[in-house]
């Protein structure tokens, strides 16, 4: 055998990503559970893939920051170049132009991956993270917007959220293309650079924002710092030039703000500084962010990206979409006193008195099981007490033992740990008591 | 902007991966689904991790061929070196080791995690794939094999599988090791060569083994070949010497095999050229096998590994799993006709017959979601027969057309597009009519 290095190994995991044990693992499910129900509450229908892309997938519309210093990348041992995909909007592109022919548009798909990126482990953001993705190919009209939107407000409210407790931010790319390409007249790098640096104004302070935007937009750098300061869409407006008052991004954005509020979402608020960081985003963008005055910041967005269908040399298909992170969504459920209680999936434990009856104890789990209970039987051979404080220390809410007696006279005492209240029962009975106790 | 490669992006995924299309997902879905039940049903409760672990996890027990030539490993922009788990054990094995003071044993534990092998693409054979692992840690009698494989035949029990479409084939690890140790007086390295070979044996030609045997073993590798070619155990034990036929190994698994047939399991097969691939196993391993005569083949397997966590310094925990992978058991399914059929998450969709009326439908379709069902909308704007089309063609079964007359009259014509029959109802009652139709 060949030699092994008898260095210990660490029972750390990699840098910034997560171990979920069982009860990290009941809080990953309940978020994913919320999720995939609300978004097939809509008719959206799952799709997945692997974490393993083509590098060149990224390399057109993801943005230079993400692809340059935040992706996983390497080569394979084919020489072949591969990324761990940092966001799963263009693997769902790539997949909806693979089959397009096939389709009946308009498709309402979700997915909940898994996502890399390597940055600096901080508060909401790891290495590492799960994120629910929705969207909605081929629909041009706004009403795609209102659908997604709709769905990131009813996760909210089925988190537990109020609309009281966060605001949802709209802006449109087209407003912000207007005003640095006609308005600014800035050329096409330079507008880049500036929505770049819109986009990190929270991450610097106002004089640095404003010296920034300065050295690029000259002149008309007060105007343009006005104009993202406005306090909602009218002020906005009144700014514009009078023939940029009617422009199309000022017209859906009223759109959308009125027609959510018929549908009763009336928390939206136009924010001009929104820029949401994807280069391939074309029209809507939008964020929720949390109000609370302790934890203002972002939880999660999405928007408008007609064009990236295109990158794959296919025609152009219109599409709306958000991603939800599962790390700020938790964030968000510890701030708001909303996470839910761990209990373990296991509903009873069958404690073995003697070894000659756990043939007898393993069958009744059978049947148990059969009925649709989960149970765990004794395979410890322990003394019944070191039993019962296992299955305690497990928070299995209910235990029954079994040796001669319950065989002799086929009655189990079905024991609630908690309360300590035992109940006497036959067999074929102790599905429906668990059953009751659940509901 | 920066310049952009206008370059076509293919829209094929990365080689030997899989895009899961919502119909591809539905399947992954309803496997995971019956996987998830089983193991929570013996009480096991659900761990999970990153794929992304430090490469040294692999080096001492996985073996040599999976870590040198199969595993995909790279150094991360922080120069560490990282592996894509090409298996879950030793992650599982690190996470008990980190917090073990803290638990209570036995832990039962399962995972559903993706994993990835550098190999040629082939049938059954993907370069990622899933796998449910359940494993018990704690028990050092054999209370926990028994436990163990129970669940891999009520897994395939709940897949639809009987008894007779497969055998458990069963060997102990001690077995092997007193005959290439003792019986044989191989060396360590010798013993770890040929028990390679024998797990090869189905790959190469007769001629073949018995030469790669010869040329370790020696003069007695006839011996060796006829012991390995035993129809059962007693044959076996007639092959050991004398003192050898009450050793450790062969005590086990003659109770391991009447255990289980007492509890109903017969389709043990004692099988001496069964190794397992991975270094970790110590006793017992087992391997359910297809006997379909046109599909013989090994679909999982699993078995003790009790020496796994001292690779982390820490005390030996007992500990007993298995892996089943979802694209051998697609295949499976397949090959016995159990694959589910296809339905869409939706079960209703409404369509708009007038512009003026979208918002009634929101709100008709808001609050059949709060009642728990799964309805999409129309937001296409098209004319009712391509809506009608459209519903039909995404295998929605019901849809709903909401114009004038429903809202004036308050009653809403509920379509089966199946059988093409229509029922009258309120909007109250359809939440019912429709889970009365799924039951």
């Amino acid at each position: 055998m060949k030699e092994k290095t008898n260095k210990k190994i660490s029972t750390e995991s990699y840098k910034g990503v997560r171990d979920f044990y069982p009860q990290d693992m009941f809080v990953q499910n309940y978020i994913f559970g919320i999720m995939r129900k609300v978004a097939e509450s809509f008719g959206y229908n799952e799709y997945g893939a692997s974490i393993l892309e083509p590098a060149d997938l990224y390399r057109a519309k993801t943005g230079d920051e993400i692809v340059n210093e935040q992706t996983y990348s390497f080569k394979d041992r084919g020489d072949r170049e591969v990324t761990l995909r940092p966001e799963m909007t263009p693997t769902a592109a790539r997949m909806v132009a693979a089959k397009k022919r096939e389709f009946s548009f308009p498709l309402r798909w979700y997915s909940i991956p898994n996502l890399f990126r390597y940055e600096q482990p901080q508060k909401g953001r790891l290495r590492e993270h799960w994120q629910l993705n929705a969207d909605i190919f081929g629909v041009e009209s706004i009403e795609a917007e209102i659908e997604i939107i709709s769905i990131a407000r009813a996760i909210m409210k089925a988190f537990g959220l109020k609309d009281g407790d966060y605001e949802i931010r709209v802006n449109d790319r087209k407003i912000m293309n207007y005003i640095l390409e006609d308005f600014l007249s800035l050329s096409p790098a330079e507008s880049h650079s500036v929505s770049k640096i819109i986009d990190k104004k929270d991450k610097m302070s106002k004089e640095d924002f404003a010296d920034k935007i300065r050295s690029i937009v000259g002149e008309k750098s007060d105007e343009l710092t006005n104009l993202l300061h406005s306090k909602n869409l009218e002020e906005f407006i009144s700014l514009l030039p009078e023939k940029a008052r009617t422009h199309q991004g000022v017209l859906e954005i009223k759109e959308l703000q009125n027609k959510l509020a018929e549908l009763g979402i009336k928390n939206t608020v136009f924010s001009p500084t929104l820029m949401r960081g994807f280069d391939y985003y074309t029209g809507i963008v939008f964020e929720i962010f949390d109000t609370n005055p302790e934890n203002r910041r972002a939880i999660f967005g999405g928007g408008r990206y007609d064009d990236l269908l295109s990158i794959f040399g296919a025609e152009k298909i219109p599409a709306v979409g958000f991603g939800m992170g599962d790390v700020t969504t938790r964030d968000v459920l510890e701030t708001y006193g909303l996470m839910p209680k761990y209990k373990p999936a296991t509903e009873l434990y069958i404690c073995v008195l003697e070894e000659k009856y756990r043939n007898y104890a393993r069958q009744l789990a059978q049947d148990l099981r059969e009925d649709g209970l989960n149970v765990a039987v004794d395979s410890s051979g322990k003394k019944v007490g070191d039993q019962i404080k296992y299955a305690d220390k497990n928070l299995i809410p209910f235990i029954v033992c079994v040796g001669e007696n319950e065989v002799k006279n086929e009655e189990l005492k079905i024991k609630n740990l908690k309360s300590g209240e035992e109940t006497a029962l036959k067999a074929s009975k102790v599905y429906d008591f668990l059953k009751n106790k659940k509901s």
